[in-house]
């Protein structure tokens, strides 16, 4: 009966989140088209809008009138100040816009991404790309959906039958691209030979197209916990592998993660690149 | 009156291959979810499959009905050991599939690509993703089109500001990968730092995504006439600029094609990368 309850009430906060995240998408593709005062971050490439912020503030504020014990961490709200801090409490982890640069492109790779940890424990997750209108959607046990269609991942086991997708990223330090460079070159050429690499421009649709199984690999190095948390019970519930870059457990403060479709490949590719470092969350 | 019955004539022969490719795409879409027999050509990563030689022949046989006297380059007649000549003669360059990787895949970026040249130059482009249900279109002097909304490209003007769409293609001989990926450094680091690099797998839609204004380069080396035919008319009925990586005029045959929003940013590639040679088509 207890397992029972846990299911209902993560179905209920399943619900919510959807319906907050699809209030949340129609901000974002009402504001995709129109032209954006664009801001940076830290460097040039590292982009935010008043969308991103207006977004994140909706959801943050929706998921607190609902779950006033509950805690929060936003990308928007992080780079405002706030502290980084996953407990055992039930937690919302929210990127408002994954893929802002695209975003600012229109580039119609945009989604938010909306996960919950209880336990620090991945429990529900949400990316919804509202340009395309396409809704990931995944509770702990209970498999992942895309528009209410059952997720599953490739059964391909070979590095060079795979197609990968990664991302270059914002961070343009010398030795943090010789590196990024460096792992591209060991996953194209002999004797790895992929099939082909893709970049999309977000990590979350990144994993959701893992979870999809039009994809076999995803790494990316620089990320942060709000870019990939819901992502990873999305492809684990469509039957794929989450893991750190070390080969370890995958840890959402630690900047970094690789998601397969099976754990044979994830172990291929953890051995194939070198860990490029980032401060943790 | 002459002038007016070329656009007149130009317009049956876009009609008339509007009308073929829905058709051959309606084949490409029915086996897109399907499993399929994957054939490689030359190279491990250079992929191919029995749509893509049907596909081709349809196209091909229907074009011939209609139009007895016209030449035709096809992609899969080539690596079967038909010339690729382009004379004056009316000629149609046609890849049946556009993004084969992508089609094994079922990653949903595939398209038939149909052009139509008269004295060597490009009059007619037909570009359309079935899966996506997205028609690309152009004729020459009037503008380009995708399903009927005119394109235009973006009006960025600087690189640092661009997104920039290349691909790390199917060869990958030591010599031919350190170049591309040195190119790819160039453009990413410091002074030029382009905000963000894409790589969506098919020559034809990199185009139709500079035509939209989703992006401001499209760059490549190693494609082939048939990929990159249309994508030329596309580009620039919309605004926009193509040119070989020289700097000097696009070639056909040259295997490589630099298409921007604008002759200013074309001309910033042109002098920030190396060419990577390939034998003539």
């Amino acid at each position: 009966m207890e397992a029972d309850k846990g299911i209902v009430d993560l179905q209920e906060f399943l619900n919510t989140g959807v319906d907050i995240a699809k209030t949340a998408g129609k901000m974002t593709s009402e504001a995709f088209h129109k032209d954006k005062s664009v801001l940076t971050k830290g460097c040039s490439t590292d982009l935010v809008t008043e969308t991103d912020q207006n977004v994140e503030k909706f959801v943050i504020s929706s998921l607190k009138e609902k779950f006033p014990s509950h805690r929060f961490i936003g990308e928007e709200s992080v780079v405002a100040g706030q502290h980084c801090d996953l407990t055992d409490t039930p937690t919302w982890i929210i990127d408002p816009i994954d893929g802002t640069t695209n975003f600012v492109h229109r580039y119609p790779f945009v989604c938010i991404s909306i996960a919950l940890a209880i336990n620090k424990e991945i429990v529900v997750g949400i990316i919804y790309n509202s340009v395309l209108d396409e809704l990931y959607t995944a509770v702990k046990g209970k498999g992942s959906y895309c528009n209410n269609k059952k997720l599953t991942v490739s059964t391909i086991k070979e590095l060079n039958q795979a197609l990968v997708i990664t991302e270059i990223g914002s961070d343009r330090s010398t030795g943090r691209v010789t590196k990024v460079l460096e792992n591209l070159r060991r996953i194209i050429s002999q004797p790895n030979l992929a099939h082909s690499v893709r970049c999309q421009g977000s990590a979350a649709l990144n994993m959701c197209s893992v979870a999809k199984g039009l994809a076999e690999v995803y790494y990316e190095f620089g990320v942060h916990c709000w870019d990939f948390a819901a992502g990873i019970l999305i492809i684990t519930e469509a039957g794929g592998f989450v893991c750190d870059p070390s080969g370890g457990p995958v840890d959402l403060m630690s900047r970094r993660v690789v998601a397969c479709c099976s754990q044979e490949v994830a172990h291929a590719i953890c051995k194939l690149i070198d860990i490029v470092d980032y401060p943790r969350d």
